[in-house]
């Protein structure tokens, strides 16, 4: 891509960004910057086969590297940057996912503590088929092989969080981060509510798939080449991470117990319709009740992450367009890129 | 349908369970049989228009009636029971949904108890089309119209649980029962485990269509005309309910908080395919991981009801067929029935 | 005691409750009645060493055997049973705790689900020495002994469930049950609210002493020569358990998560201070914010129960005493018994 | 006091941290020195009578001010600071209360989101006896006034957290911070894991009583004149906070949901026993769930508190003295300085 209205970043080692807040700017863009970006994955590249073991090659914190931040001019809070991904390519061949000491939704972990041992630590290695857009599994000690489709991802795209907080690249929260919800594939558009000057947007954790939950903590971890567009929303308010997609709106939300979660996000997702759909708060909650589909994203990070959408074709004609028609004008901008 | 291979059965008001476990059987019948039932709504068909409050109109502990239990010969305790969907009809052109004081997940209720007052209690009555497979909202103050698809369900199917208990019809537990997933629809085979003589099977609480999660607390009320069959898989145990459907293996777990609904419903699926699949433990939490579809099923009942959910076609072939092919016998044996 | 005002009640091994609801009563007695039972343990005196494993020697669901069910001449739905522990005296020198696989608040269980191993059963034989009041614990792996205070106690205490259930005599809910809260002791007032005719009372489940959160699970269990005097409120409703002694108003919530327990016996407790105490509800929230004490009862059950506590010499004079100062005269009465 | 051994600490509007991590130190000290600090209420004195709202009078994220950091001189990761509580007197005849919309455990929150309106905001303002030791109530709304025992406590004391996090001081975790626990109190040692080089150690958060669970959210909030000894404990780590007492070992866990604090405070005490008085761990798991006391300290705070504490004198001789010995020296040492 040699666009001039392109920012081709690629990163180094000592670049990377370990935190949400807290790390200075790489590059200062004005709204509407696309983003040519190189993603390492959440092991920082460490983990290259069966041997290599997150504790013993990995060191904390420097786990998930993130690409960034960048600074948007003209961003303020009360302010909401949009990241449309217009394409997230695997950068590799391959993919490794592991389980990680007291980590994952079938273990104790550190907060869920036991007096159990915990479960072995074992790396998989996942061979992409970058062509036919497929993952392979191969058991570790089992006879079997399963191809699964590919479906790139990124599990942590975020902002500065409010509060002067500074949180790791492994939280996800109403910052955004680590959410790991398979919603954030090519083609969506995530918006993010701004909390310091600037905003402060990374991005990194590539996927080349993952399941709902994120069940045992990590998914088929891939470095990535991924392009976005970076636009801002002037005086547009958004308490939590919020995605678009051609066919759905998509809210999300992230605390522990998972209910918390779950009620998060469908209370934004009512407040959605009633801001841009003319719902009253009663009716959207029994329309919803009804209209939703609600898959999980992660129920293993340190926030727990519920996904609340429903079909745009299923929803009455908006009160005005969402956002000014933004997500659809950035599809379109998106085909002109390539 | 007249075939003599059926057994049709039209409750009267004093012949509905209100509980698993606890109620006699209504009738005897051997494995294999195909049950033609009529079920009455969740609220027993007394909310008829949007001025018959639950509050006024219904009764505790007479909510959820179910139709049944059904006693089926030979099996005991370790066997299951299997409960294939042959068709789910809507038995009238309208349904009901209704918010209860202090039920439901966007406000505190008996359990996660606040000093609030109750949010109002408001009846909406939805339009069913059966020959278009519609459902039509219709805002209560709003003026908002919208139509979403038909997609009728079971939210309640059960046996007598284990441990000498009774538990109300509206609990969802390792039994069965309130489960309220939309994955109890035509096609699919639902597996319970036995826990007394005769399994005594009931089912109710039909859907037109359901969020996922049933964020209010309750669905797109209605009275069905149900086709089951209704056949015993000796000597398989069944610790937590499962689906088979044509495409999906789907597991469930009931419990609180919601995280453990998901930890129940994907332990349960990597035992799955431990037995089935030839997969070690670890082999299937790392493959599930990446492969899972995690809907949820009910987020407001006495117990919360996650779903862990994969595609049979992303499976490499199973040790042998899964329950010797019955959910294919069934699904051959229902085509004849039409 | 030969006491012509007292029943005496040694239960045999085939007339033990395993429920609450669903059994017989065993006695019809008159509200005053004083009962004088015998107890077993929750083993129904099965663990007799450190060689007799729960896992080989118990059978599910026959554990927590319940002296009782009593009907209460004249309780109905709406009234409270009252149930005064005159003395709660360990039958033997010696008793029982151990660890149970998958069961605990430091272990993976059924619920909270996961693919570790269980921790190792352990059986640790407590002796007992009822002149000095103290038990002896013995390290069973390491060369430890230590003496701790006796403080006998009933784990389960309950009358017949609503909604038509039946409850395993190892749940604690809105009708008592296994609620497992040291503060049921000797001098206490236990209040429990009326769901059917008879109310069907019983009691069982001695500790010698337990822990707040019964954290392994398993207290230092002990058959009990237990005296207790059953009243009835007519016409006072107890929505959740509530305990008064000589120096605190107490009241109980069992849920999951541990939080909602809270929650609901903080609750109970604000409006406790409403009806008898002429607080407002704000007033309560924040004296009880500042006042109460809040120590967990159990954290392993299949609830998990919480308790609510407020000193009696720190509250206003009351609007009317307590039930009629109910409990005053039930201390008066039982000084006249021994 | 004069004590050239003393470091008097007055902040000034401007010198209070708002978080822990992120803020430069004020002072750097030596182990063993005494801090004689002022520390302002956790509204920075901006509520002051019935009429100041939270809402109004105070601005996020300028709540909570704390006192310091300091630095401390060789303190490095992997290290323990040591906080001895010489005496914490209220500054000022008054104190204030409040409820705060949206916050709280008897309401709906921002994580536990409902759609009904938020409690009403109100403030009580409490008289202090300093003589008497008193706290008066008087009631907004009912006519009640009640005495408590005034029990001086510091809500927040912390560390910078690990993770190149910066936390908001309303926050409780690993490091400390938001614990709001009444142990915290004169006389008592705090142990708190040393995550940054210098620690970085502050305080705040004075309460002149507070309930155990901090039901509405907030305590008797008052400045505070607080004299401190921190002292270092090179090589030993302390992976959550601990506290020790003249009576009790006191371990803290600080999560969601609840029963998630009370395992890690759990596990915690079962580790301090199997460290220092040679329990192996399934022996001090048994005799803790006997011993165990287990008041909860908040759950109202971003992340809930659990305390698990055990009497010294039920203990067996210790392996060697906790910390050798060092709350005792402190206690002495403290003596000194009247």
């Amino acid at each position: 891509m040699n666009d001039p209205r392109v920012l081709k970043v690629r990163p180094t080692a000592d670049t990377y960004a370990w935190t949400f807040g807290g790390s200075a700017p790489i590059a200062r863009i004005a709204p509407g910057t696309v983003l040519d970006l190189f993603t390492e994955d959440c092991f920082a590249g460490r983990v290259t086969s069966e041997k290599t073991l997150v504790s013993e090659v990995c060191t904390f914190p420097f786990l998930n590297p993130q690409t960034g931040p960048f600074y948007v001019d003209g961003a303020e809070p009360g302010d909401t940057l949009a990241v449309h991904f217009v394409s997230i390519e695997p950068a590799r061949d391959w993919a490794a996912s592991t389980t990680v000491p007291l980590f994952g939704a079938l273990t104790s972990t550190h907060a869920t503590a036991s007096l159990q041992p915990p479960l072995p630590e074992t790396v998989w290695i996942w061979q992409l088929d970058r062509e036919r857009r497929t993952c392979l599994f191969t058991g570790r000690d089992s006879p079997i092989r399963a191809e699964l489709p590919m479906d790139p991802m990124h599990g942590t795209v975020g902002v500065a969080p409010a509060n002067l907080e500074v949180r790791s690249a492994l939280v996800p929260d109403a910052h955004g981060g680590n959410l790991d919800t398979p919603e954030m594939r090519t083609g969506a558009t995530c918006y993010l509510g701004v909390n310091v000057a600037g905003g402060l947007v990374s991005l990194g954790d590539g996927h080349a798939r993952q399941g709902e939950g994120e069940t045992c903590g990590v998914a088929v971890e891939c470095a990535m080449n991924t392009v976005v567009v970076v636009e801002l929303l002037k005086g547009v308010a958004t308490p939590w991470p919020r995605l678009e997609s051609d066919t759905h709106l998509i809210s999300t939300g992230s605390a522990r117990p998972l209910e918390d979660a779950f009620r998060i996000a469908q209370l934004d997702l009512v407040q959605w319709l009633v801001r841009d759909y003319g719902f009253s708060a009663m009716d959207a909650y029994q329309f919803l009740s009804q209209a939703v589909e609600s898959p999980l994203a992660n129920v293993c990070d340190t926030n727990y992450t519920a996904v609340a959408k429903v079909r745009k074709d299923w929803l009455p004609a908006p009160v005005a367009p969402v956002h000014g028609g933004l997500h659809d004008h950035l599809r379109e901008f998106a085909a002109t890129l390539r």
